[in-house]
């Protein structure tokens, strides 16, 4: 393995030993977002060899089942996932995966960029649920790295304005610099108020609302601010239940989608890092030896910068 | 004129005078279940002529806006509507209406059968909303007369099971009839466990739910019901606000769509009718002449039977 | 094994060894409409056990490949199947396959119905990729085995026209007996005049035409045939290279698709075997048990009948 | 009007009277890339002013019929299209149009870039067609006037590689400067051969071709050059009749898919226009008043330079 980032739910399991109904039983090594160095192949492995550089997908199906024969592998309910429990993740020296989910690196992608792809899935797997296109208005809901991940996708996807929203004024400067059209920080106007400001500021109500805080308040604002026969996809998790305005939804033809995960992104995240159609690396912040996880974990935990990154291989520190 | 159907909304709007944001404030003419024959047509009308007999699709939109321009035009915002204040309804002898928005009737179609392509649509177009399909599993929710109509479709497009819920056994009685393959009455048992009777019965999670009560526990058991990928569609129209497992249905990707009326439904009914897919003959439950009109929405408000049918042709009264 | 049906690649690669570039090099078992009985299984199967009637999927990907993550497996290059060299076939007595290509049978399905999936597959695929749905007008091009099929299918999704020509009226006399709403016998005309006469039995162009024959006139004439809009699917396997009017279709955007085998068809075709939407039952004309296999194929080179079932169960030569 | 853009087939029914079956029977207004300045509207139009720049899509339908309904608004067989005859352009001072096909421009879009919109509808068209999305890898047969816009649009939706082929040496110049990753001359090759040499530049084959040319080779490269699964759409128009491997696009189920003209482009390209997304005015390489319309119809007809626009406001020649 070269480089491994953290990301939240890491954070999660180690602080917390669960997520739902995900339990830490035994112990478990944390880690999906990652890249390495094939060493070794089995032998009916034909589009890799030794010495080949890899984006690592965590997920892989354990059965061909239903899910997978109609291309919705990620709803597999026996699929293995890395550092979702019981199953080990792959923040360490060596690492066993299935080679049909290793994507080789174009040699002017580096390994850092390689692990991004993970976070990168998600923003990809999300505006292909909206549907964005060329010219697509979006809404995106909450500027965190999901939030951020996503504004950078939209606009790779072709669309023409992105809004983005968020309480706090300093990630919206930092959504402003990653290239939203327009930022809204809101406080405490009701849904129905933010929703109007965001189509006076597009002009249109968006086409496409990504959710990204799993906020109930965040919510109702996308289903009111969506435009009729829009889309609003649901990536951020909250509370189990929530209130909603269903039949303003309902009745305008708002389709509520969610996302589990992603699916068939990495080749296309590759090809598009392979062609620089976006800059991924200024997300990385920190970095840290293997050794020192539990100070990059720390780091994490604080929510200081945006990406850690471990480096697994004590010979090659670098990105 | 010759039948117009009494609707739940026509009854709705003599009785209240108001359906959410559409209030009656002049006199208006009901009707929207419709059919007729044709005495004179524009001098630009190429596929019609006088005596053509013809069922009417009720809502024309007024403008080619850009809902119309992608085949959305049901939610057109400026779009005309039959009996939906304040455009008047075509319950009366003589009615003026777009010839785009009539469609002639083949001669084994009679003209309450044209009339009953209306409530038919609703059901089209759920199922379509939906994507039923060959060999789909279908949960419906309600046997009210839009469950039953959905009912019907579905199993006209090829789903291999119906499972329609309710909370009167008379009505799902009815719904054996017309071709469930499972009935629940339900209760009050918790959306969950009803959820779980239904996997039980059909062997399977429902691909598809479609949601014709409008009735908060009946939306979070449909969400519960259905299948990972699946898809729930909204038909029945409860509160403005709704407490539901939105979480749930997220991460499952269970979609959720809404309906508004319908679009592109008339020429696929009509066809179905022709073809003998269907028999809606059953529906009509009673008849009256369009002087005896208040009888009739007396009958058709005590839910007395299924449909109500006025018959406006003085020299023909026949079905 | 319990039944499996002989194909006509089976006897071509009995009586010709090949296939455009599948060479039969050594010895290979033919057989791929398979039904049988779990015997054993593999210590991670979870949903057979031995004594479970199953239905046999043929291909098999070797690879998780970028197809099957899509759900396309059916176009994956290294994919397994049965009696396609060098894959050995399922006419045995014993046989391994994949059990995550073998479906259960329910109770009230027969083994040769489960074999007779594999040619139902190719109706529906076909229907699948040509988007019939509910009033759907349908050419089928050809009444052999699969046109056949195809027809059964596209009426079972609710399209309310379907028209079937053939050269030979035995074999339009049959598809009348099996649902066809008008058949044409064709003969010299020219593809327009054919497509001419199409359009006057059905009262406008059809939307979706399936190609069953191969033939580069029938290709022609579903061309012209196809509304705008619509879409020929071609089944048929004809020469490599075809003339065609593709500039026609080109401007009417008639889409021209084909098919490769199918894929997710199991199921759903047996749940519809299932629920009695079609009775497969008629198709099989003649039985022989494995001992004379020989026997069958001949009278399956021959062409007499429909299908030719062989029975490999000596205890059980039920279907 | 304002600007109007001279196309091919305004030279061409100068020239020749006709292209295919449209004919100029009587003097016909040339014109349909246009732009200009709202002078007067309709009692009933309410989204524009008089003094509002707008951009005029030059289809309108004149039913709303079953095309229509579908939002296939393209396909209408009775559309009003400027300048296919018998229907007059809009090459001149003053011009009615409707107004629901005539679209405000913002104020940082110029006149000329309007006019643009009408090249740019072919590509995006064409690109939508082809479901270009992030990460597509494209190929472009010719790098005339349409393969340049679509090589734009291509790479605005997120394509990650875009090859354009071309026989001349200058035009792939510039297609390498408007953003192809790859071009390719070429000559005498066979379209295996060519598909190859596509295959190696790219690493992989193209998911999608888009042919601009018409030409029977180049059809038959984009079937042999296209992935498995993937779609050639066809823009170029060639002779009636054409010889392709149709089989072999069949079997790897490359779909074939047309284009007429476009529908619903407007709205998203004058958005993508303000976005700044694309660059068109380097397109415009000549301007004439209309009084020397004959002069600027001489330079288009010798192909020198790429747009020629006509200036019909005599007070406002500017872009």
């Amino acid at each position: 393995m070269h480089s491994v980032g953290i990301c939240g739910s890491d954070v999660h399991y180690w602080q917390h030993g669960r997520i739902g109904d995900f339990v830490v039983k035994k112990p478990m090594v944390l880690g999906h977002e990652a890249s390495g160095t094939v060493v070794k192949v089995g032998s009916s492995v034909k589009h890799l060899v030794p010495g080949d550089r890899v984006a690592i997908e965590p997920g892989v199906p354990r059965e061909f089942d239903e899910f997978c024969k109609i291309g919705r592998y990620n709803l597999s309910p026996t699929i293995f996932f890395c550092a979702t429990p019981p199953d080990d993740g792959n923040l360490c020296r060596f690492y066993i995966h299935n080679a049909d989910f290793c994507y080789k690196l174009p040699h002017n992608v580096t390994f850092e960029e390689g692990a991004l792809v993970e976070p990168l899935s998600v923003g990809i797997y999300a505006c292909r649920r909206g549907e964005v296109t060329l010219g697509s208005r979006v809404l995106v809901c909450g500027a965190g790295p999901i939030g951020m991940v996503t504004l950078l996708i939209a606009k790779a996807m072709g669309a023409s304005q992105v809004i983005v929203t968020d309480m706090i004024s300093s990630r919206l400067e930092k959504a402003k610099e990653c290239g939203a059209t327009w930022t809204l920080q809101v406080n405490k106007e009701g849904p129905q108020e933010i929703a109007s400001k965001i189509e006076s500021l597009l002009g249109n109500k968006p086409d496409i609302t990504i959710e990204c805080t799993g906020a109930q308040p965040c919510i109702q604002t996308g289903i009111y601010a969506t435009r009729s026969g829009g889309t609003i996809v649901l990536v951020g998790m909250g509370s189990e239940m929530a209130t909603v305005p269903l039949l303003h939804a309902a009745i305008r033809e708002v389709d509520i989608r969610g996302v589990f995960r992603y699916r068939n992104t990495w080749p296309m995240a590759i090809s598009m890092l392979e062609s620089k159609l976006v800059n991924v690396k200024p997300l990385v912040t920190h970095r840290f030896p293997l050794e020192k996880a539990q100070e990059a974990f720390e780091v994490s935990k604080k929510g200081i910068g945006l990406k850690v990154m471990l480096k697994c291989d004590p010979s090659d520190q670098n990105p």
